[in-house]
């Protein structure tokens, strides 16, 4: 079920700009125990909606992972994206024009702070998993760092504590593409959108490797010498995407991307992260490029009591997407360890 | 010195395409000796011109491993270059304008079949020593083929015997950032250049990788959302490659590049590389992204006698620049012992 929640007091953000107020775009699944404690709260990367069923579909539904029959799944739909929060589409109550190139980013810890209202409304008192991959990740980084007393495990998958200067090189280079197009200059909702294309090309890059591209767009014959799969296949993922997502979405949501720093305000990424009390498994995929596996290292050392592992994906980064039985493995594997570790503490206290 | 080649007679591309004849751009530093076998010919890649007392002055110049006191240097500026081979720029003879976006772009091979009426005209009869980085290494790989007795040493450095999928993915992401400059469909020398730009912000990425933005473009302070360096950065590279490139030059040596399969009407690239007969050794850097060890290993694996070495660099691919020190090295190290080997196996000629 997707609703929309509305938050209709002053919301200040990171740069100092104060909403009226702002609207999330949410998707539930199950439904909340009573104790209120069952809640699974799952965050989405990039260009992906509200709803885990249809982009992670491997692990979250009937008979997966997260099955709503067990759990209460929660997933917000990013400010800043274009499926159902607020986002530059919208109307700026302030002068009742579409807010467009003026939209005022939301930092990865503006989102979470947007998140923390809905979170009250829905009644939930203690998260028992907090899980999101790459973007989604950074956001659940900061929402167990703000309240290290509400997650009971967390899942941060090839993620990373601070936006990296190589990630931020990826994503500006996109926002160049965007800027490169003549119709961005544009107040209209199809501006930027040729943009858009190119940019998902070169993120593409960054979500795979070389070996992706070598299992899957090589050549059957070695007489061509133009009109390659790989160029065709890089042109069709950019106008996929420009069918189902927004140019000014994609430019703010890389700026809210690269503005994630657990450290900031708070000393160092470090010290950040050493406020998280959760249960920690960071996850890393061996292949990312984007987000390489000493990212996770790192949030996994500073993390106390963290445990760290690895999945092989000939996918690189979008591996998160995809390995659906080795993330779920793994995660089952550790949540059942934990809450056998939990049992026997527990005898033992009763023993004593 | 740099001279300007022209051949006057019909000329058949790969393509298809006869042009009327061509002109090439190069320079040479030193002296042909008496036995005319002295020459080292170095290949550029991408963005460099003619002259690598320029652009490789660790390694060629007075008194560097390429010393013109003993070798004849030559390098030719590739067509299709902007500096001074034949290229988009120039006048079209059947219609007298320039080729701009009709430019008959050339294969690697068509560029080295293009050099071989110049070395004829040099009086060079053997090339002691062939050299060349990324797309200057896959050039003296076609021309090691076309011509196996004409190299005594082969140095194929950071390259690929045909380029990759994920290459050419890189490579079609930086033409769609041309196309979407709305600039690129006029005719005229500047059209498309802000869309180079970004192309070449792009594939700055493919030459570096993670650790080198790390190292040159981290932050001080973790409490930055905004204006990060390694945007300015990437920004900062674009704008100079404009102030010193062409697009269409660009656009079209790019395809040049996605062409390179030495494979091509030769069965396969294994039976192209076999034909080599030169003494051959392949240098790959361990951080390369775009050209991974593997092609190098590639290569030295089915070149007969190949030897392969891999150097380590901060700098990803662009390490071939820039590695100067190692590079040297590796090289004096395989002339030293092949022509001890040679010096042995002549004494025993001899004993015998």
């Amino acid at each position: 079920m997707t609703s929309v929640f509305k938050y209709d007091h002053p919301f200040l953000l990171e740069s100092g700009v104060t909403l009226p107020g702002y609207h999330l775009a949410y998707t539930t699944h199950g439904q909340l125990n009573e104790t209120k404690d069952n809640a699974v709260w799952i965050f989405h990367a990039l260009t992906a909606n509200s709803d885990p069923v249809e982009w992670w579909e491997g692990l979250t539904g009937d008979g997966k992972l997260f099955d709503p029959a067990k759990y209460f799944i929660v997933c917000v739909n990013m400010p800043g994206s274009c499926y159902g929060s607020l986002g530059p589409l919208d109307e700026n109550p302030t002068d009742h024009e579409q807010y467009f190139h003026k939209f005022p980013f939301f930092t990865t810890r503006d989102m979470i702070r947007a998140y923390q209202p809905l979170r009250l409304s829905l009644g939930i008192e203690k998260i028992q998993i907090g899980i999101g991959g790459s973007m989604g990740g950074q956001q659940l980084l900061e929402w167990t760092i703000e309240e290290p007393e509400l997650f009971e495990y967390i899942f941060p998958l090839a993620t990373n504590a601070f936006h990296s200067p190589w990630g931020i090189a990826f994503n500006a280079s996109q926002r160049f593409c965007i800027e490169t197009d003549a119709s961005w200059k544009e107040k209209n909702e199809k501006a930027g959108s040729e943009g858009m294309k190119v940019a998902r090309s070169l993120a593409l890059l960054s979500y795979r490797h070389y070996e992706t591209y070598r299992n899957t767009q090589s050549e059957e014959s070695v007489n061509k010498y133009e009109d390659f799969k790989s160029e065709s296949y890089q042109r069709y993922q950019g106008e996929k995407l420009e069918k189902r997502f927004n140019a000014f979405s994609y430019y703010f949501l890389s700026k809210s991307m690269d503005s994630h720093n657990v450290g900031r305000d708070r000393g160092s990424a470090e010290a950040a992260l050493a406020k998280i009390k959760a249960k920690t498994l960071v996850i890393g995929i061996t292949t990312d490029i984007l987000f390489p596996l000493n990212e996770q290292q790192f949030i996994a050392s500073s993390v106390q009591g963290a445990q760290f592992r690895s999945i092989h994906s000939s996918y690189g980064h979008d591996g998160f997407l995809l390995e659906y039985e080795k993330i779920k493995n793994i995660i089952a594997d550790f949540l059942k360890r934990k809450s056998s570790e939990e049992f026997h503490k527990k005898q033992i206290t009763i023993s004593n």
